[in-house]
């Protein structure tokens, strides 16, 4: 067992460093990207900045900008237009992250208070339009129609992947398949957008640009899975969010589809009591917790991601070796195998 | 007294027949727009046709689209493009009603259930952002990328509008230049948007650009402080709303300004505790009601919105005559007059 950690933990830091690794690539244009946001974001309405930047300054990870850099780069761009589409695609991902906190009564985002919890979910609705509204600006600005086009099919894409998933929660017998058509659309078209911009702004041929995005979308449908199996898993103070939120909320993720098919009658019932019935008592959550291990739910759940990341990684093959494609490849190990 | 009821009545009664003749003239094209509304609010997912098409089968008067209908034509427009963008116009529109509604926590819309109270709020958000999403897809296919930046630049206008209203919600001491700001930005940049359209698919000058972007936004402001004023006045079945919504809110709009302006110590003390402190009693609408009556605070905020009626009516001065000018001079007598 000993051993099995050991690989784990030394997985993991290769995993992280490999976040980092990509991050320093693109460090010059990120720097750039901070700063389009922190100037875009500015509005006469100071609740606009204010709450904005709090979401902001609270320090994502910035994935999804950085894939948009790295693909630009790795495709041969070296223009100026990366930085306000990453921008764009970062401020997107905002308003939705605005939105999935007041829909998920969500009190918890990066470990620190969420957004709605501190400005109301009023405050939270309207900003997010703010900066959906913000993020077609300057994609008009940069004036691409196919920038634009693909912008706006994955926001209506995500946003019917959540309204998808409002309909089908606290469904116990939710299937796999059900599972992943909402973390497509609600995480993955995201990050296939985000990368496929990056061979859009270089003016690459519709083969590299179908290649990044199914990267893009087996990264972020990995990104997703792993996130669900942190809810149960990861050490709070370093995941940033709440362990259980999904449980308490009766969100049906991967470990509880598998859990609840490889469970008996009783254990069934179990499901049905706590994430449908939404009858919770103390306890709960460490039994869910005891029959995902006990069924291999999250480890099998990261076995899946893992299948997502080959695909992302054979997606590349088409591109010629660079140290932009390193990193995106190595990306996909922290993907995977993270635990934050 | 009769003789001036019979005098108002006349004059309502001609404003709701100018309505009609606009949309008489449009109706073909309108005819086309509910189709593309109808068919684009389609989704996999059965909740957002539901959700959306419960809103726009409860009848608005699809004042907006039918604005940038009529504008093409003003413009000498015969093509084919004018019905998305007005599609376009009224899913912006849609999805700002269906955010206002969860911000307001608004029980009634068009004197039906409003859909977050049918729906729940955490549907009305999502489905608001679909089609927001939707709407600037429709934008894409058109292709014009100064339709794209006008109603990206009004979507980020109402936005900051909205939040700016939160902000100074509940504060009695709200001056009219910020009550005014507010309704430019929430509703007259979008009645301004529709009709600029209207222009920019005909090819003109930037100067008829400008007059139906003026026309439009001082249509939509007297548009909006009548719709202020019908939230103490109107007779509720024909409003379509729960009149009194904005007092029980603490949303301060001009009536409530000029009154509170116009009072004495002790009717600002009422005002404070019913809109600042919101205690409000049995009785305090019909006293806020009877406040505004004694100091003309809804007569005049009616003459205002006539003002800016008569600015609007200057604004298509550059314009030669014709049926479709005759008609959208007329809708401004039936945004002022109307009592519904």
């Amino acid at each position: 067992m000993a051993v099995v950690t050991n690989l784990d933990e030394k997985r993991r830091k290769a995993g992280g460093d490999a976040l980092e690794a990509l991050i320093g690539l693109v460090a010059d244009d990120l720097k750039h990207v901070n700063d389009i946001i922190v100037r875009r974001m500015h509005s006469p309405v100071p609740l606009i900045p204010e709450l904005a930047g709090y979401l902001v300054a609270s320090g994502g990870k910035r994935l999804r900008p950085v894939l948009t850099l790295a693909s630009a780069r790795m495709c041969g761009y070296r223009g100026e237009r990366q930085a306000a589409l990453a921008a764009c695609v970062e401020f997107i991902h905002t308003a939705t992250l605005l939105h999935d906190d007041v829909v998920d009564e969500s009190d918890l985002r990066r470990g620190q208070a969420s957004a709605n919890a501190v400005f109301g979910n009023k405050a939270s609705v309207l900003v997010g339009d703010f900066l959906f509204a913000r993020a077609f600006q300057l994609m008009v600005e940069d004036g691409s129609l196919d920038v634009l086009r693909i912008l706006s099919n994955a926001s209506a894409v995500i946003a019917e992947g959540e309204v998808l998933q409002l309909t089908t929660s606290n469904d116990t017998e939710t299937s796999e398949e059900a599972y992943l058509e909402v973390i497509k659309a609600k995480t993955a078209e995201l990050f296939a957008a985000a990368c496929r911009i990056g061979a859009v702004v270089a003016g690459r041929p519709s083969t590299e640009e179908d290649a990044l995005r199914s990267y893009g979308l087996n990264l972020g449908i990995a990104f997703q899975l792993v996130d669900d199996v942190l809810d149960y898993s990861a050490v709070q103070a370093r995941l940033g969010k709440t362990i259980g939120d999904d449980f308490r909320e009766g969100k049906i993720t991967l470990p509880v589809v598998l859990a609840f098919r490889r469970g008996d009658e009783e254990e069934r019932a179990f499901w049905r009591r706590t994430m449908e019935q939404m009858v919770q008592e103390d306890g709960d959550l460490e039994r869910a917790i005891e029959l995902m291990n006990r069924h291999n739910a999250l480890r099998d759940s990261v076995e899946r991601a893992r299948h997502y990341g080959a695909v992302a990684r054979d997606a590349l093959g088409l591109f010629p070796s660079s140290t932009e494609k390193r990193a995106l490849l190595d990306v996909i190990d922290f993907v995977v195998d993270r635990d934050y």
